[in-house]
């Protein structure tokens, strides 16, 4: 199958109950970090999801009441008729955009923590939180489960009068009161709320009862439900209870968004799970027992697997939350058969992160999500150059290579020039250990974009000097030149470096990166870095048959992979694979044969014995270019600027953004720049 | 000394600058996790300050640009002049009450993330994050600090606008780009601003000339800054560089505020600080070499300590964080001679663990805190009863103590009746363990408060069955019944709680802390709670003598402490004690001198022999009595409540204000209750 013409079945109008989507594509609810503190965010970056042909457009989860508060998380909030018309900017920039909009009403349980309403906790069962906060949820009685039912009503009916098309019950991820009724981990009850399935779903089923009566002639009805906990047998599995659920209330709701718990599970990462449609086997069931229209998610990019699922009668809808953000415009893409124009989604999850640290949603391949209310980036327009004409990119790593494909779509000549053999920098490097293949989409994008492009010329293996850089006569230069990992141990844990004995065998991550294999004996991985690199190094050494020790002064490996749902998975990994781990343990000392640690907490000294060492500590910039070059008597060029990790190392995600902004920035007003970086939404100061 | 004319020195007026304090109490800046994200709570709770008799109320750390993005953290923020509205409540509301306003302006270099604004990081040096986010700064440039000093100028001049008196240079903590620059441990520039101690300081230096040029003719300019580093030889040290910056810059500010770093030794608990005062041996040589008023902390609740500090020539202004949270009116009481009624701070840091948690403060002793904005509560001020008269409160714990004094307060006769022989239910239990015997200022300020009243009758030794609480014939009835911990294992790791083979030796905390002490061999603590308790159990029979174990699903001890500043001295005094720790497991099966533990990663089993085992998981609810009333058939009672951890199990602050709020709200019209519960500060929704 191929051409737009293949793909039309993914643009068939669907109806869900009272409602009608334009298309198959449906963002399903998805957290932002905007809630309800930035509401114009939120609002602008879903109508951009409407604008890129998602005929459905989900916020995210909405707190319905004080004692479902997740502060300081920045969720959605309906605790009453005050939070109304932050939820209408949203409804009404979706509908602008010929969209429908669905709103996740939740009530939290004992998923919530209750910080700021200090309300009490509420649970099916007495609970504590799972969060390392002495707090316990109390077993609600009749009563409670009464007056819940009457603020689920109330939001339904708020929802109805904010604008939305859609409202769901949400019974998913392990996080909300319908779901903590239903499975038998969370639910001990012996009334007629426990026990049986019958009773574990009633709570559910008097939801979407109730919702149907006070909004149902107007909106649909989505049930979201998490068909399988990904435990085996010691949790509900979709082909037992799972499926159950759904026979026993299969025409209730007027539509099923279906996936598998916990969250870590649903928004598996491509380094754990990296087929496209990894759900699939789990939700297949669900059209068979039900009428109404199915959407199910599994990170998918192919429109050829859509086209699939929909044929084969597994999906009426292609759900999406990470491919809509690495590309809002997917939709619209696949109806105009621009496919290689798709930012396919990576699976990293620094998306995720951004919920977790609760600040605006960001994407390492989509350097303008989260941005386009603030910066008013639109993922797909950019302006046109101004009176310069020629660019020349120094460094073809994920800022150079971003930077340089905005440049060209903006119109000016591009000289892109990368010292190595191969086009990608750090993403190509990270790309070639183990579970991160991936992450090479972030360079395959934009280095097949440049390659179409009249007005690029890409080199390789052309390291510039600066008097090279002047010769070339190109007049404005972005220098995207780098970081290389540091050879001396220092670190957060260590501003002075190592004790490193001449004789000792150390590496950097660049060496293994590029190939190079320490000599035989075990080899030891300190991680101060304490984010992912050190994790997959270990992991690709010990895939490599190398026994492997890892140290780190963090108390778990990659601490970091907490952000993106993957630490239990990174550590278990390596425990199964064998790594011996030595945690809380900073370095001090290595000599040939032997390293010297001390204990993060006592400062009590220990000798690890390995053959190498691996040092993931801190990046040293690249910067020698820059600074020959800004430092050139006669001033020969009319701009300069250092990009990407050479600015400010970080995530792959940082780099992408920095190229970007470099680029939409140049030859624009400093003053409009600057306004830019200091918007922000701001709390009213009138009376409540 | 004694009696209030003893006290007469702290109530004398001091010039500081060009304003004038009208007495020597001084509320440093502290952060309360309102902020620029709640800015009418934080006016509101420095407002009560100020009415309570603080001469002085600063503000907390205030980010002046967007390279020091705090988010999601809400401290203040002054960018632009957006942000003075917010400021200037504060300043309005404590000028109404006759004191000064204090800013602290800071730039938190590589201390901030800038998650929100995604500004490059700025340090002195190529700096790496100390949190596992892999985000380096770079090393500021000539150019940069240019910048820098533009914004604290700038950031100076809008404090004025905003109708600050005090205008702060923020060195401390570890936190802020002029403490960075000082310390080797951040600074290993080559240029003018690093090297020599002369050079390190040239920073605050210009910092301070240039805020004196800009606001020095209104307002007074403070330098905050840590003395010592407590690192001994490693840090820089009161007796050596400390001094010679003070000496370096002694006239320079209008007054020095002084402390310790980091955040956690100057704000260290009185689980590992006892001693009021303890920065005193630090920060005593300042007034010695400055002819500028000084001022400093330590915790000071003892009057008779203020007055020797001031006549010692150490202070001239009592400075407090959280003797002013735990009472705003430690001034007016000193100053009228109630020195019995100072609700004294014991130290916790739950104060603290509320801005680390991103949500509005609270106090374990002052339930009002963070309560003068949403609920309008008064610390020394309570609504007067209405028609009913008597009221009986059963179980003397922080709940049962709490709410009878507020309800004899407001004038009801109170009967408090406790089953034990003596008052105090869990804080009695708790203080009594190593470490936390200042926590028992909790119960000893609230009985000898309901001890001096006509209308309370105090019954120990008073087990009350539901037909006796009928028979006392006393209409209203508050259950503080508390709650005891689980003897089958059910935790958050295990909701269906843990094999145990008769015969084993099982023990809860609530045995221990009775005084029981399970027979010889090796102790297991398990600690699924993951809270304080388990840390403190361990430590106390370690101290006891006694070898211990420590099993923890956690990855660290007590992970709850991060948030109170503590767990590296929880798990560095668990380790210096010999005790072995046993992390990322989690019990499954416990038999006469044997348990079995799984990883929390992989499931793989393992053994760990112990004696006995003391199970830290869950508590229960003790509700028996509230049942068997609330089904009585005849409803004798006119009012019944369960408040305290026997409705919701918490920290001993969560009982406190549950006890609090039962008695502000009995005989209250239920519809203003729930209006408060929903009061909260919204997101202005005009085009910014």
């Amino acid at each position: 199958m191929s051409g737009a013409d293949g793909y039309s079945v993914l643009f068939e109008p669907v109806q869900i109950g009272p409602v009608s989507a334009r298309n198959r594509f449906y963002q399903v609810p998805h957290c932002n970090g905007m809630g309800h503190l930035r509401p114009q965010a939120e609002a602008a970056m879903r109508a951009m999801k409407a604008e890129g042909g998602w005929a459905v457009v989900s916020n995210q989860e909405t707190e319905i009441h004080p004692t479902s508060d997740l502060s300081p998380y920045a969720e959605n909030r309906l605790w009453d008729e005050r939070d109304i018309p932050a939820l209408r900017l949203m409804t009404d920039a979706v509908h602008a955009k010929g969209s429908l909009a669905a709103i996740e009403l939740a009530h939290n349980g004992h998923h919530a923590q209750n910080h700021l309403s200090r309300a009490p906790l509420l649970g099916p069962s007495e609970l504590a939180l799972q969060t390392a906060y002495p707090k316990q949820a109390r077993a609600m009685d009749k009563s409670d489960i009464r007056e819940f039912r009457k603020w689920h009503r109330a939001a339904a009916r708020r929802s109805r009068e904010a604008g939305f098309d859609i409202v769901y019950v949400y019974a998913g991820h392990h996080m909300t009161l319908p779901h903590h009724f239903l499975l038998p981990q969370f639910n001990d009850r012996t009334d007629e709320y426990g026990g049986s399935l019958e009773n574990r779903v009633r709570l559910t089923r008097e939801l979407l009862e109730e919702t149907r009566e006070e909004v149902g002639d107007e909106c649909a009805i989505a049930l979201r439900f998490a068909v399988d906990e990904m435990l085996g047998s010691d949790g509900m599995q979709a082909q037992e209870e799972g499926r159950a659920v759904v026979e026993l209330l299969a025409d209730l709701p007027d539509l099923w968004d279906v996936n598998v718990a916990d969250w870590s599970n649903d928004s598996a990462t491509t380094r754990f799970e990296p087929r496209d449609g990894f759900q699939t086997s789990y939700i297949e069931f669900v059209k068979q027992v039900t009428s109404k229209p199915v959407v199910g998610v599994g990170r998918f990019t192919s429109p050829d697997l859509m086209v699939s699922l929909v044929r084969k009668g597994i999906l009426d809808f292609i759900g999406a939350a990470r491919p809509s953000i690495a590309d809002p415009f997917l939709p619209n893409k696949i109806k105009e058969g621009r496919i290689e124009g798709i930012r396919e989604c990576i699976g990293c999850n620094i998306c995720v992160s951004s919920d977790a640290l609760g600040v605006p949603i960001r994407c390492t391949q989509n350097p303008t999500m989260g941005e386009e209310w603030r910066r008013k980036w639109h993922p797909e327009i950019i302006e046109s150059r101004g009176k310069e004409e020629a660019a020349l990119v120094v460094g073809s790593g994920p800022a150079g290579l971003e930077c340089a494909m905005q440049l060209a779509r903006r119109g000016y000549d591009v000289t892109l020039a990368e010292a190595k053999q191969e086009l990608g920098g750090r993403v190509l490097q990270e790309s070639g250990l183990a579970g991160l293949s991936a992450w090479r989409r972030v360079t395959d994008h934009r280095i097949y974009d440049l390659q179409q492009r009249g007005n690029v010329q890409l080199f390789t293996d052309s390291s510039l000097s600066a008097s090279e850089v002047v010769e070339l006569g190109i007049p404005n230069v972005f220098l995207a030149t780098g970081a290389s990992w540091r050879r001396d141990g220092r670190g957060k844990s260590a501003f002075r470096g190592v004790s490193i004995e001449s004789g000792s065998q150390v590496f950097t991550p660049d060496d293994i990166m590029s190939g190079v294999m320490p000599g035989d004996g075990p080899i030891m991985v300190y991680d101060d870095d304490q984010a992912y690199l050190g994790g997959v190094l270990a992991d690709h050494l010990a895939q490599a048959g190398r026994e492997v020790v890892f140290v780190t002064p963090a108390s778990m490996v990659s601490p970091f992979t907490e952000l993106t749902l993957e630490q239990v998975k990174v550590q278990r990994g390596l425990l199964e694979k064998g790594v011996r781990l030595v945690l809380s343990q900073t370095l001090v000392e290595i000599t040939p044969g032997l390293a010297k640690v001390q204990c993060a907490y006592t400062g009590r000294e220990q000798s690890v014995e390995c053959a190498s060492v691996v040092l993931v500590t801190q990046r040293a910039r690249e910067t020698a270019l820059y600074e020959e070059l800004r430092n050139l008597p006669d001033k020969p060029l009319t701009s300069l600027e250092l990009i990407g990790d050479a600015a400010n190392p970080g995530l792959i995600a940082d780099a992408v953004y920095s190229g970007h902004m470099a680029a939409r920035n140049f030859e624009r007003d400093a003053g409009d720049i600057d306004r830019e970086f200091f918007r922000r939404e701001i709390v009213s100061l009138e009376s409540a």
